[in-house]
């Protein structure tokens, strides 16, 4: 699938909170360079990475109370990018003003908002209720760089059957898995679904609970165009009736990514997990690791297929019935693009 | 002189024979991208290097019995590139087939067949007799990767006078080398020769046999377009008729050069020696020493011209008369290519 | 401000005379490659550094005697750039020729003429004066590259603002320094220059002489187009009339910097220290360490605007009073330009 342009009018995942600080740092959202920091009373300011006058990027000058200083000659901005500072003029040039962008935080994450600013409505960024609900214990994940297109990594997480061939050592069962995939479209979301009864527990959920035999497990792949996805993946004894939505006494997890397209060739795969368990740090560790293991198992698969992709070459591509969800996804994404330009 | 585009039908060298195993390599031949494996009846599979779904490197995947199966679907090809297997089909789409390209064994050597499928004749790649006379014995050489294009390295090898000037610890005398250079073209191949008269041995002779004294030596420089030479040289004592065809007591040696074009702007440089003489460890290492040296010091000329080649700029070129030869073996070569666009 | 190309007649800084002996060297300025020697007499060579059978790099041959043979088939250029070898032949091709190029020394710098070789004059290579003055002692600098524009690096060379914000470890006060900036241009120079009154000394100057208190203190910038800047700077006893011309008692450095354009985003920053007081072995030492810091705090800054440059984005930009001098100075480079292509 070729790759799509992006939509503009969108939270789009900037970094973990807990790594933006009172300091200037470099981020790259939708092919432009940002400088970001947070302000003394802890909001988070996004602006372009240049200075209007030279062009020396914003980051490589000083934090002064609220307001970046560029390094070169002093001019100085504050977090709505208006020139408060400009040596050897009596006031800054009418035009000395640097695009920010609206930002806000949710689960961890701050967004920021690239498109039209008054479009921009922080009651809207994403949140998923059992990230506060105290049933769930938070795992936080990582910050995965991936050389490949942000769909491409989309595509990856619309659909439930590449596990049993790319993940076969964590999140994929040993044997083929030909349950039916099912996949229905609400709205902007493509959710995408299969049980697998009466089989043996994913290699990640070993030792977690003792089900005296075989489970019943789900996958439901929610997909939030254009850069969502939140992977509810569980078990429960067989013929206990969790496929009709008997779940009592079982493992739950969500596995949440946030992906950053940074241009049209990268991105980054921002991801959590919650589990309906309590933290325990050894047990959290361990399914910490199982998940870097197979992330990079993905990244490691997604890159080289860009790199095919990026080869001046009319590729013949053949379609399979998997496919049917990811391009209801990009359908969305294209339907995002289109209106805006429209 | 300016590159040239490639002949497609034709026998190019793949790699060594001993090198190529039952399990998935990489290759790239005329810029295409290619998975190898050898199946368990003994042939060589090539297959071009992308799942036709989503472009996943074969070479990336599994080979299950004598098939590649895609690491990110498991669709599967057998060694004619036919999809066996196409996970969540009952069969798999017509159109999911993957170019295979014939191969054929010479020489310790595996070659492939980038052109039209029914022209490729195994009878026809290259084999020289002394490879399989016991008179001879075999030193096998590298596979040596060159960053320019493959033609630069055919110049090289249709020019017995650059020996001297790159080559003087190893192949070349020490002396100024002015004795008149031949050439022929018979059929697609240019044979290039000089013979010097009198003279002393070279230095990778020395040790090899004592003559008490000068020798006549000879350089046939046979280069068989678009991608093969072999270098007939020798020596034996002087004024004992070996220019007449007398060569008795003499050292003869073979240098073949099978030349891989990987792309525009590289090649591989295959390269074995054939000597009249038993093998022998020590003589043999030091032999092979040698020419590393030797075509190491064609590698660092050839690339920097590559890299002016590559430059922006319209280059005032000499012509001299050491040129006729590589230009009769590039007229070669554009024959085929044109052959071919007719 | 958008890059400008070259003019080539301007006698540019080539390499530290203490650099180029009896042997290749290569150099690449105005975007071409040369292979540069020193004859047996003393003179410096300069020709393009590619033979024009081949276009393998002279730099990669032989020197032998004042000629430079070619490595791959031994054809030789003397210092003109004729050929006076070629092998094979009885006489060299009449196009076998490659340009060479005037030079001439001054200032420990070997210069080079890229443009119309009759217009050359050597009389008209620049020298400062103080140069050879025994009052002054002489600090040898460095060749530090720089990845941006010449131009970029020459605005910052026409301007004292940026000091107090990019050296304040060095060459600039520790507060704001808002006292005005003049400008002027002189015929293809652009003088700007301000005075500090009343002040401290500046962090280099600390220790070289006690003034007992505060200091007036002169940076006057002299920008020779297209490529040559001296700044001179200084600083005597506050109150003594140094602004009015009586700086008997004083500081005074002249820091030289020759700019080799390299290509459209690189620059080589040759620079060295003229200071009114003897050679000191240690306080040598510091200074040069101190310029050393500052210069690659420039460095720093001008290659991450070239980074902005080179993204392919309109750029909105603000102009600033303090822009005034290097505008007028970019004027004078473009005159140049445009008056060669007249």
């Amino acid at each position: 699938m070729s790759s799509t342009p992006y939509p503009r009018n969108a939270w789009y995942p900037l970094g973990w909170a807990r790594d933006i600080g009172q300091s200037l740092a470099k981020r790259r959202v939708l092919g432009e360079d940002l400088v970001v920091f947070r302000t003394s009373t802890g909001e988070v300011a996004v602006l372009d990475d240049a200075c209007p006058h030279r062009l020396a990027p914003l980051s490589l000058g000083r934090l002064r109370g609220d307001s970046v200083e560029c390094g070169y000659h002093g001019l100085a901005f504050d977090c709505s990018g208006h020139c408060t500072q400009a040596p050897g003029m009596q006031r800054a040039p009418a035009n000395a003003q640097v695009r920010s962008y609206p930002t806000a935080t949710s689960m961890g994450m701050v967004w920021v908002w690239m498109g039209n600013a008054a479009l921009a409505d922080a009651t809207q960024v994403f949140h998923l209720p059992e990230y506060d609900d105290p049933a769930y214990s938070v795992i936080e994940g990582d910050a995965l760089p991936v050389a490949a297109n942000y769909l491409s990594l989309a595509d990856n997480l619309c659909d439930p059957t590449h596990v049993v061939y790319v993940h076969p050592t964590t999140l994929g069962s040993t044997g083929r898995e030909e349950t039916r995939v099912q996949h229905q479209r609400e709205g902007r979301k493509v959710v995408t679904w299969r049980w697998v009864i009466d089989g043996p527990l994913i290699p990640i959920f070993q030792g977690l609970k003792d089900f005296g035999g075989n489970v019943d497990r789900w996958h439901y792949y929610h997909y939030h165009a254009p850069s969502i996805a939140v992977i509810d993946f569980g078990s429960a004894a067989t013929g206990t009736g969790a496929p009709e939505g008997a779940r009592g006494d079982c493992i739950q997890m969500f596995a949440c990514h946030f992906i950053t397209p940074v241009d049209a060739r990268s991105c980054v795969q921002h991801w959590l997990l919650l589990k309906n368990s309590p933290a325990d740090a050894a047990t959290d560790e361990r399914l910490r690791a199982g998940l870097r293991v197979a992330f990079n198992e993905d990244k490691a698969v997604l890159e080289a297929i860009q790199r095919n992709e990026d080869k001046p070459r009319d590729w013949q591509r053949v379609q399979l019935g998997l496919d049917a969800s990811a391009i209801k996804m990009r359908r969305i994404v294209q339907e995002m693009v289109e209106a805006e330009s429209a």
